[in-house]
């Protein structure tokens, strides 16, 4: 029975660096809907780019750019104030690169998601939001983020269309604003499981301290690098089939 | 009176980097045919190549992406040993970000030159030249390079276009091979433009100690860094007026 | 006569990265008190600061550490948030880098002044005072800072010893904060003295607006690449000569 | 009873950047006598540098610097053409930035040894042993290396030692050199330990096609990379304790 709305998986790919891996891109491709993939300013090298899109390719896995603020010591956590014109530059550059590896494998540009801490600027920040829709809007793709947030407002009069997330391998504080440590990812895949599917079935989610908070996503978020990762990406695409935008009508 | 052989003169262009600015870009583009413009590994950051590209839109200037290996600290001058896998990488996610600026510019990508040391490589290892018709081929446009080296060869194989060139604010020595240095710059613009004349019409360069080599080239270079460039520029054009492409027949 | 409060001249040096130059350091070494010289992490390479500090040693200037936020491309002035360990290791990298060529030519380290936005934010934010404080502890060397803002407690706290600044090449906004733009550069010498002079003598600046605000500073600080600097610097020394240290007495 | 000859071993540490983690340095430190900490010029940032060198205290672990060519997205494997003034410029940096970790944690400067390529390049090119030459001097620490190479006479000539070193985690070539790679990574700690034995009783190694050359080493280096290495190191350590330097006499 297929549901009246959908979900996707999506998750964040090619984070390694130089001699460095990061994640078990070809062991969770199978199991995710959409791949991230880093774009060389907080990880990835232009070889892993390159190899990390032909494995995209390869299991059929739809692409987008997973572009960063240019912090590859800090992993591109740590936020940075830089003017619009100048992040404009910044993630047209990142996106175009990707573009490049993706024209290459014979696959389109699906959907731009920014990294760590530009995603978190996107929300509070608009010079750093309009830095993102000028990418979106010059490539003519979607861009997925955190519903609620000045960014939404910023896509809208853009014309950009944001595809809204949920995360069921971290928590959220009471804020309702979501907690990136490792130290909160979430391990237990029935546990993320149980998480997308209460989203998906009441709209609601659950704060670390236990309180409820409504929540509408159309993608669901996992992090290559949380521990069990692959196991998780298998239980809960199970549990999300009913919602999958492929299940039959 | 139009020439048999014509040759257009080339530039290499956004060559700055943060704060440092690099030769007089706007000054030049009215004086060259062709902009090779740096793509962010040994000059250039993301906001210089879009400021460049424009630039070079507004004079209606073709553009060719100028990559480098990945040495900024040394402006790509020092040669590095990369197999040919990792570098055929490497110069394509500097291509494909150029290309992503162009695209925005309405530009199309008209050629490649590789820069510095990348330059020098592909004369001598076919991993470099291989490495370099990788991206040429990707994006079907020539390359700009010196004649009679190992490249010939293999671009011919690949079925690239070479572009061969000349250098006239650079001395060469008696192999006939570039001395790359300020100190063997040209700095007077009535000599570099004998020196093209004399390549033109005889065929013929001469060496630092005053001998004579043949040469056949239909791109002459010049560095937007050689001091007096703008003149120089100006003057040499001039000059090659009767061997221009766009010369009446 | 020497006058009850003296005053020294320091300016930020060695600014050059790669092939790229930056400020006339030699032209401006024989007119100031102390050199401030970059680390590495937004300009300078290792033979930049190890040619700079060997300037410093020929003209017996006394060199402290500039370092930065790790932002070569954003030339350090993007303000970046790190936390204070994290951040205490950048600075202490940098301080002890530059040291070791202090140590090859026979010079001590005589303060640190951080750089353009890691200068700022020690106003504004604890840990990064802190972080700066513990590289000033740990070589046990003053601090160049503006006066009257967060860090100054910080370094009370800790021991640590500010000497406070005013810079005359750039203007002040109503709030007494200093206006960091190359359009504020202030490029008359002679106005740039009269600044020095009065905030000697009255211990009085002006706003870019032309009201009064209170300042009393113990080291006036001018920038290598404003323009013109070599004259200002030259005009400035001889301005503040009866506030000079090696002023008999 | 204490043998004639007597042997360290040596591993790499603090090989981590950013996110990534390289090797069990806590697992490995308690089997070895030293330990080479990457300077960030090809891994390792100032946070991992301070972890690991205070890791190493903690260990009472003697510890050498491990500069590298400045080639992060290589990890210093890749071979770079750099003169003799800037590379030693380029060396001086890493090795001050690490002895400042050093003096905070109370430790002296033990020794140098180069990393990957520019290992490599020492026993090949002139240029690059006087560059290493010139930090040794100046800290007055020896170089671990490959005898029987150029560098050998570079060092005597400049009045460094060199600690000569036989690997046990890696084949040799019929040539005996050794050969740097995954594949050849030797995974069995008793046929690692047997290799060390044999070298410090016969003065013989085995090449990969099973012929003897004959070797004398004073120090074993292994990989913190390696499989297996923290079992490894423990068995290896086992091992050699009749060579070991603290043996009874």
């Amino acid at each position: 029975m297929k549901k009246e709305n959908t979900v996707t998986i999506n998750c964040d790919m090619g984070e390694g660096y130089s001699l460095y891996r990061c994640g078990d891109d070809a062991g969770i491709m199978p199991h995710i809907d959409l791949g991230n993939v880093a774009c060389g300013f907080h990880a990835a090298d232009p070889a892993v780019i390159r190899d990390t899109v032909k494995l995209a390719a390869k299991h059929g896995l739809p692409v987008g750019a997973h572009p960063s603020f240019p912090d590859r010591q800090g992993f591109g956590r740590r936020d940075m104030v830089i003017n619009r014109e100048e992040l404009s530059a910044i993630i047209h550059y990142q996106v175009s690169a990707l573009k490049g590896f993706l024209d290459m494998a014979g696959l389109p540009l699906n959907h731009i998601k920014p990294h760590g801490a530009l995603y978190r600027a996107a929300w509070m920040r608009e010079e750093v939001s309009q830095a993102i829709a000028d990418a979106a809007v010059f490539y003519n793709v979607p861009v997925l983020g955190m519903a609620g947030t000045l960014q939404e407002e910023v896509y809208r009069a853009r014309g950009v269309t944001l595809i809204s997330e949920f995360y069921v391998d971290n928590d959220y504080d009471d804020d309702g604003h979501l907690i990136v440590s490792r130290d909160h990812a979430v391990r237990d895949p029935a546990e993320a499981a149980r998480r997308a599917v209460r989203m998906l079935s009441e709209g609601k989610g659950t704060t670390i301290t236990g309180r409820d908070f409504k929540v509408r996503a159309e993608s669901i978020c996992i992090h290559s690098d949380t521990p069990n990762i692959v196991e998780l990406a298998r239980v809960l695409k199970d549990a999300v089939r009913p919602w999958s935008p492929s299940a039959a009508a």
